[in-house]
């Protein structure tokens, strides 16, 4: 039972150098704060770190017991300057694994893909031992969740992706059910039949989440419902609707 | 004598519920961000904080004495839920009082306007006991300096032309050069490369920062130092690193 009598918070902590040098414009804050408030979660407190181990572990460390839940942005892609994985592990004092599950995902992701999975790439399937992974419908390496702490990606239509991937999943919001469905169709070929079905089905939403693989466009349309046969029927509806327009769909999305 | 062998730091405190709500979209942490760099000052963490008395008054008290400054933007205002004043000189354990020359200030400012110098208005010559001035040269209501902490206001223009008149005037080192080289390399295809020639410079960080355009992946990578020579040396390096690797290196970055 979800106890929402009382207010439940979050903390975000977004993490880089380039926010802090003024070169790029913040776009997660406002962007975590809707999703959140859409949860019944109230965004209380922001911290902008720089890419330094010791900065984001002391925030980490100081906001996830104020709070319910603790979500970071950025830092955890394939090159030298993505630590966030390494920093919130030192901060709980756990090794840093491989997870076999989020291997398995990348695998998949790079397998017909220019440069194929490599070192850089199988970076991103290392977790903080005991972590579970959180959806990324929009570019294949997953997120992290480890105890009340979410770890994000921070490009930010890869954040909006992760956060998609779990809406109604956290307790103070109401119980959303996601189902995703994937097709090689442009998310702008499509824009008919996603109105249209979502107009259909009264109490869903349908979120899309276009991407660009092996020279051709793409998306994930993401049904969420509370009413959870309702959104597995509106993604049965929405497959046959894309089959119908000349698109292979692929429940669980590309 | 500017001491320009050491780092210096600041701290930002974004106070309002507008920007955790998600409602408005920060723009002063990159504007402030970047007008620090120029002055040779580096913007090390920001906190957004509700407008909460205790929130306000913890996050300055604890950023304050980490950095040799603090600016605050937010809550400056004329209405009820303006508490940035009370909540620093909480804070800093002194009294609120009324600033003589920010009343004159504000009756030269409001002689000729509708409604003249209200109750409301006269609010914004409150300032922490022992406070200075900060010229605003584009409304009116001054800020506050009280120590290291300078008390700005929220709207980004009024926040600009807060730190316009302060150009120059804060002891810094020197401003840290960037410098972009862009590629049509996906990143995580020259994670190798960037580390390599990060390590191969000490004194220098390499950002990397995908995107997606025109139907391509690429990258931009911004070179920092405040050793502008050596800045543009590693850019140099880093160009013809990519074109060895079969990459068109793009001064400037895509």
């Amino acid at each position: 039972m979800k106890d929402q009598s009382r207010i439940w918070t979050a903390a975000l902590v977004v993490i880089g150098d380039e926010i802090l040098s003024g070169r790029t414009q913040d776009k997660n804050v406002a962007q975590v704060a809707l999703w959140l408030n859409d949860q019944g979660i109230r965004l209380a407190e922001v911290r902008i770190v720089p890419d330094d181990m010791d900065r984001i572990g002391e925030a980490v460390n100081a906001l996830r017991v104020k709070h319910d839940y603790l979500f970071t942005t950025g830092g955890i892609g394939p090159t030298h300057d993505d630590i966030t994985v390494d920093a919130i592990a030192a901060a709980f004092k756990v090794p840093v694994v491989e997870h076999p599950a989020a291997r398995k995902v990348l695998e998949d992701y790079y397998r017909d893909r220019p440069g194929g999975l490599t070192e850089a790439r199988l970076r991103m399937a290392r977790v903080p031992e005991g972590s579970e992974l959180l959806a990324n419908p929009s570019s294949g390496a997953p997120g992290i969740k480890l105890g009340n702490v979410y770890i994000m990606a921070g490009v930010p239509g890869i954040t909006a992706a992760m956060l998609a991937s779990m809406t109604g999943t956290l307790e103070g919001g109401r119980p959303v059910v996601s189902v995703t469905v994937g097709a090689r169709a442009p998310e702008s070929d499509v824009a008919d039949l996603l109105r249209e079905t979502e107009a259909a089905n009264p109490g869903v939403a349908i979120g899309s989440y276009p991407f660009f693989k092996e020279g051709r466009y793409g998306s994930n349309f993401v049904i969420r419902s509370p009413d959870g046969d309702l959104a597995r029927q509106t993604a049965d509806q929405l497959a046959q609707g894309l089959r119908e327009a000349g698109f292979d769909a692929v429940d669980g999305g590309l």
